[in-house]
């Protein structure tokens, strides 16, 4: 018995959730002090009412169509935050270089995360920086740890959800979807890792797709503002079948997805079909899927479309009592079962 | 021109100071939200009251005399926290782990963070798992974040500060030395480091060297309820003579130590005798250097010596005006000055 741990374990599907179940969160276990702690697996947790979140950015190549390791890994985190219904207040950067890597291209990513974080007005407050010997890590990696907290935005929000249903949550949560509540994604799916693969192996695609990195603070701030958002999440690794997925298991409620509805451009789609991918398991990096009472949905959804990063959204589906599981009616009339991906079609990608 | 990052870039001494400076703060300059800001480079930064603190660690071999990856990195950030007069409140934890690496290994790192983090009563509440290809990153290594909180007993010891001295300040800053400032450290120097190299080189000493790696929360709340500390430091990367300079640099005061009064293991004597280091120059990561209100340090020290992880504490110094940087007053009755090591003696050893 030597067990290795493999790929998957990192995929954000099915594997990693078993990983995580069996090897992380028992060891964590002390976590009660925590209003969202650890075993929620939300995207941060909450612990007096401060919202906490990490990410570390394993990406290559570094740059790519679209943005590159720095954007990456300012908006990542925001992202992470924002979809809590928190205000991001602070990131932390820390970098692990490899020794030999490029001076310039360091140069570059640490502008790139400097720009993102002052797009999205969330300054980088504190940091740590560590050189290992050539060979030991490949080029540069960044972790990103992110707190936000509540505005009033947050609490108003709350209280137009609660004329329409019974709401006692504080936050966003994955498990706060009911029957009845819209599904809205804000935009187009599959670009980041479909940019990112196409360029990496050279097929051509990264012509007409490009990532879709970007931090969503902004987007969801001005959505809290119209209110009736129940829940909030970005669909990163696995793509829209694992966060859509995640949102049904953890709200204990099936969601119906309509496929004609879901915005894919011509790019993604021609290169999914030419690869032999589904564009709703790849990831995607400045995108949000929101859970929203049924009588708000059309107002979020022409508050999201004036954003220039909402410009596709979309109302995609509907949670209901009545089914199990995640299930996409097709475009040809059909049903299928859309299942959380077992492993990463694109390793790689954040 | 095709500049290189070079080892002694994360090395925590001059070149890394340099590296900071010229490539990084100035890119993330955009910091003015916070109290304690990224540019002063303490250990952790503050915004809102919180203070926030990140650390990735890359050590190797993993496991080593006296602790392994998991208790380091749940140690070292809890110390950054905790050095600000800070309790601290909650960790992130995010791995990046290697294709084909030992999930006996992983659980055991695992595990050995969820005991230091229950033992510093500090849960980790957020997370991130990556899994790379073989060869793309060495085994494991771990990010922790860490966020913490003001206490009355950080309030309470400001006062005691204040009967002696004007004191504006409301955190234990790197900058708050002023001459007649006497230091203590918590126990004996380089032990870490010495303990890594040794067992990672074989050299032998590891059977009288272990490394001190432990959380210093519930020491330094101890010293904070007597009163009377103005700066805390954990002298990690760099060691004492790296701290020690950082404190007199910050606070615009010379700083005499005193060789005799330091304390250093037998073993670690004769492990940097034999490979020709410097002890002062070798990172720890379980100890803490305070500034203390001269009037004070006699029962600082007496408390701190009542507690297990205090027992080798000693007076080692004075902040004084009329000298400048860190001088060394010898055991033979000369003065050297003690400057920041330029690399890192021993890499990899956080």
């Amino acid at each position: 018995m030597n067990e290795k741990i493999t790929l998957s374990h990192g995929a954000g599907g099915q594997h990693m959730d078993a990983f995580i179940k069996e090897m992380i969160l028992d060891e964590f276990a002390q976590n009660m002090a925590a209003e969202v702690p650890l075993h929620m697996l939300d995207d941060s947790a909450v612990i007096n009412d401060i919202v906490f979140s990490t990410d570390s950015h394993t990406i290559q190549p570094l740059i790519f169509p679209g943005g590159d390791l720095g954007s990456l890994a300012v908006a990542g985190t925001i992202n992470d935050v924002s979809v809590m219904g928190a205000t991001p207040i602070a990131l932390s950067s820390a970098f692990i270089i490899e020794e030999g890597f490029s001076v310039k291209t360091c140069k570059h990513i640490i502008h790139s995360m400097g720009q993102t974080a002052k797009q999205a007005q969330t300054p980088i407050i504190t940091g740590d920086t560590k050189v290992v010997e050539k060979g030991a890590i490949q080029e540069m990696m960044i972790n990103t740890s992110g707190i936000g907290q509540r505005s009033t935005v947050l609490d108003e929000n709350i209280k137009e959800v609660q004329r329409y249903r019974s709401f006692p949550q504080r936050w966003l949560l994955d498990s706060n979807l009911k029957p009845g509540d819209k599904l809205i994604v804000s935009g187009n799916l599959g670009e980041h890792g479909i940019a990112l693969l196409s360029f990496r192996e050279g097929y051509g695609f990264e012509t007409q797709v490009q990532s879709d990195v970007a931090p969503l603070n902004s987007l969801i701030h001005n959505v809290l503002q119209v209110g009736g958002i129940v829940s909030a999440k970005d669909p990163t690794r696995g793509g829209l079948a694992n966060t859509v997925n995640e949102l049904s298991e953890k709200s204990h409620v099936g969601v119906l997805l309509n496929e004609e509805t879901l915005p894919i451009s011509q790019g993604v789609k021609a290169a999914c079909d030419l690869l032999g991918l589904d564009p709703l398991s790849i990831g995607n990096e400045g995108k949000v899927i929101l859970g929203v009472v049924s009588e708000k949905a059309n107002e979020i959804l022409e508050k999201i479309k004036k954003h220039p990063l909402g410009k596709n959204a979309a109302i995609i589906g509907e949670a209901q009592k009545d089914i199990k599981g995640v299930v996409l009616e097709t475009t040809i009339g059909g049903k299928r079962i859309l299942q959380k991906p077992i492993g990463d079609p694109v390793p790689r990608i954040c």
